[in-house]
């Protein structure tokens, strides 16, 4: 079945990718899927699939070996996407290596996204990497299309369709994790059980099930008391947004503030809704409400448990002055998007837990199970709710009926809480890898809010620029360094700001051009800049979450390639 | 798990919807509830569930007894919502009487919605009837609350959630036919095929899967050529609405033409989208052209294939002027909402078939299989297919991936073309059980639009009034009586527009206040005055589709009696 998001190479062509993308700026040829595989092809195996050579495994690697034989015949297109892989049981003997061997390499390309098992199906190729089959061509689009200093609504999208060999985009949580078979046990049970009359048409507001188990989530996990009657079930936060646009302007509100850095999707969808938008500086202590009382600004949306990009938790002295600007009639859109993911820091409750009449909540289960599922929920200010339902109504009666069934009898069976403490364990294990790559890789990189969330931010020194991302001096404030919450030198160099510590980014080298760099060595990540609306350091959103920790390392040492060669 | 629709009836409450409703005008004792219930009680009976009497059934109508009492016990709160019925072996033994008797009491229960069979959890009590463990207590509210005159956006969930015996509202298919088991094989097949990829954001514009199946779809069943790429996914054909505002905003258009009589929730769609409404007459050829013409309306939203609610379908020579009309710069909105029902006329071809450039064709699941879904689609005039991606995108990123990929294995596989065919024939039944029992108890009523769709329009003689639907002598035309569209006098009584022929609705009552009668005696249906910008005789829109024959029939006996009691 042709799902969403992976491309065939003829769909990205026409999508204006072009077929040399491996002809850039990378540096390390080993790396260079296209002349590596041109040069297997020269060989001469003795074994059938694939003509794999056994003997040229070094001793003691032979999973390795067989994992990167297989990334290259996906690279140069021997083994298309939708492609099988043979049984495990059958390579090993045709190999004569144990089946633990294959079993390894086989999950090692599932961990970087290149193969699926898929049970009756086999292990199918789903992903190809960077130049699948390709051969550079005169004249052909670099990567740096994909990252327009100005992005507009398609750049996500566009993004998501570049080939890659790694994905380090933020934003996606351990997707070969999610409960296929729970979620189909819960299935199963409620289509036994549901009525003929669930399959009408729904509550515009939420099936009533779903309400009752988001609100006792959002009691044991982020300490919010709302009725299930407060709870409004949207399709994602996006959706949650697009709601609320008429709601602000019934409310006479035209402008939203925005934090800066904050996420450029988030920005999008504000500005599609005809709001203005009003920057307020981040600092290691998120958002500056001083200067966001100096905007003027009668709401504001912000990502206070782990700010997106850089990590920032709100702090305790912070949170008090937004709930006195708040208290003073301002509205706070609190986007709650990753907070149950923490590893080194203490809980952060919701804004929305003190000031219920001032805070509307808005959370998702994308970064929990899965963004395809389009579930998110709402929980507004008293005085908006009627107005939240009427706009769902309007948009489309009301989320699917049978999925909220299925997530309502996940979180009230305690599935999605073992679910969570699963995905907590494997994202530390990739965070940590990440950590220690951009220490080796990437000296001179500062880490952002790594103590949390899904991502972490890097900034690099500009030749003579600031040192790091952060306030900037003429904020008044001194230059931060890596003192975000969570933030520390990679590796302990770097710590502190260390200015010039190691490697600097050429003078008027952009984090696009980074990006675009990096994309040309096979790593995708998101340009800071695309986040941020005034100008500021140069640095990368680094998302591990979604990548074995394997391909973490690998991905941070192409970047460190990359970066280097530019 | 409480599901969405059946509502409790303490919340009920909360909405207004008072305890005294079978106190209302309903002349016929035997059928309300509370009186029946109350002298039930009195009784004393031998056995033990219910304490049912089985001597006191009548020979050869044994299921019929069992049914009614179970009825009752619901009516009365006995059998609460939720509550279980005993397993059919069982209480076949403990009646002593055959299983199938049983088992037959317990299949009518379910056809009229009352109960619903669930694998291992049994046969439960899903919906109660009016005046569920209620009394009537003075001053309580009147059903004429769910029946004003300008219903607003919360109309249709309010009416809803009223309780009934029967619901004879239009816009429901068979929902106890939903093929829940094909369903479940073809999620379990997804899920165990899916890659991690397919779980992250998805694409806007649909997956591409779900789009190839459609364009199929709509190749076989609605004569429409359009690519995959042609195919926009979305939530239902609400949300098409809501996506083309600002579309059309862009392209100019302030105002939509709209039929009328024609769909008040599309008129409110529309009209929440800040569009102005342009009403043009219906008449049995469908919308008239000269009229549409005349508004110098850019848009016309219109229902050519079954219209809603009067049945009509667009002539030939109507859609060559609509296509003219259309081919002078004119944009049709196609919603194409139940065509793939019909039951003793030729299909028609979708209006897209034939003028690709100038037609916005919408269509959705809800009437193939179930408004839960929330999955429809768009093939919009090429020109505007960006547009509504993008507005798709902002909106919600696009539909939840996985129902998008079980619905097109669902259509690709031929399971959907099944189900159609299985849908047909029971709706056909239901169909020509309303039909007999217009003639036997509303007799003078005008039945339209019955030979395609899932429901039909009866009009009333007001004393002294004109005499049916149907165009006024001041539009320029003859009246037309029953002559609409599969439009016939009930029974052979009132063809032809027989002026007096029978039975008339008293001056000055209006269809609201005979929609109100209805659901003082146990019937839901929907007023043709909702559905109307000028006015016009007294009707009403009754679905057949959603309710077992019997259910039908009782239904339109009591209509009949609460309309003689006016």
């Amino acid at each position: 079945m042709g799902g969403v998001g992976v491309r065939t190479v003829p769909e990205l062509r026409r999508r204006g990718f072009g077929r040399g993308v491996v002809s850039g700026a990378c540096h390390d040829g080993s790396m260079n899927g296209v002349e590596e595989a041109t040069s297997e092809r020269s060989k001469a195996y003795g074994s059938d699939f694939l003509q794999l050579d056994v003997g040229e495994a070094p001793a003691g690697g032979m999973a390795d070996w067989l994992a990167r034989r297989l990334r290259e015949a996906i690279a140069d297109g021997r083994l298309p996407v939708g492609g099988r892989l043979p049984p495990t049981r059958v390579l090993a003997a045709e190999l004569r290596v144990s089946r633990g061997v294959v079993t390894e390499a086989y999950r090692r390309l599932t961990e970087d996204g290149h193969v699926e098992g898929r049970r009756r199906g086999g292990t199918v190729v789903v992903a190809a990497p960077v130049g699948a089959g390709a051969v550079a061509e005169p004249g052909a689009a670099r990567p740096t299309v994909f990252f327009p200093a100005a992005p507009g609504p398609d750049a996500f999208d566009a993004l998501r369709a570049a080939p890659a060999r790694i994905d380090l985009t933020p934003g996606l949580p351990d997707l070969a994790a999610f409960p296929r078979a729970a979620w189909l046990r819960a299935e199963r049970a409620v289509l036994a059980e549901m009525s003929a009359t669930d399959l009408g048409y729904g509550d515009a507001h939420g099936a009533p099930a779903l309400r009752r188990a988001v609100s006792g989530w959002l009691a044991r996990n982020r300490g919010i008391r709302a009725d299930p009657d407060d709870v409004v079930i949207v399709a994602g936060t996006a959706q949650a947004l697009t709601l609320l646009h008429p709601v602000l302007r019934a409310d006479g509100m035209e402008a939203v503030a925005l934090e800066d850095p904050g996420s450029l999707g988030m920005r999008q969808h504000l500005e599609n809704g005809g709001l203005d938008i009003l920057p307020v500086p981040v600092d290691a202590d998120g958002i500056r409400v001083d200067a966001l009382r100096a905007t003027g600004a009668r709401a504001v949306l912000l990502t206070p448990a782990h700010q997106f990009p850089t990590g920032a938790v709100l702090s305790g002295e912070r949170r008090r002055e937004l709930l006195r600007w708040a208290e003073d009639g301002g509205l706070v859109l609190e986007d709650d998007y990753d907070a149950e993911h923490r590893y080194d820091r203490p809980p952060v409750p919701a804004l929305r837990a003190m000031l219920a009449e001032r805070v509307c909540y808005m959370g998702s289960v994308s970064k929990l199970l899965a963004p395809a599922l389009r579930v998110g929920w709402v929980v507004p200010p008293p005085g908006y709710r009627d107005a939240l339902v009427n706009a769902k109504r309007f948009t489309d009666l009301g989320n699917a009926v049978l999925p909220q069934l299925v997530l309502a009898r996940l979180m009230e069976s305690g599935e999605m809480e073992r679910h969570l403490r699963l995905l907590r364990g494997r994202h530390r294990r990739r965070r940590d890898a990440m950590i220690t790559a951009i220490a080796e890789h990437l000296p001179g990189a500062v880490v952002h809010g790594a103590a949390a969330g899904l991502h972490l931010t890097v900034t690099f020194d500009e030749a003579g620029g600031p040192v790091a991302y952060g306030p900037r001096p003429d904020d008044g404030h001194a230059p931060s360094g890596g003192r975000g919450a969570g933030g520390r030198g990679a590796g302990g160099r770097g710590t502190g700001g260390g200015r010039g510590a190691g490697w600097e980014v050429p003078a008027g080298v952009t984090d696009t051009e980074l990006a675009a760099a990096a994309l040309s060595c096979g790593v995708k990540a998101q340009p800071l800049s695309w986040h941020r609306l005034r100008p500021g350091p140069p640095g990368l959103v680094l998302g591990y979450a979604a990548s074995h920790p394997d391909a973490v390392t690998e991905g941070v040492r192409l970047l460190g390639q990359a970066l280097r060669g530019m």
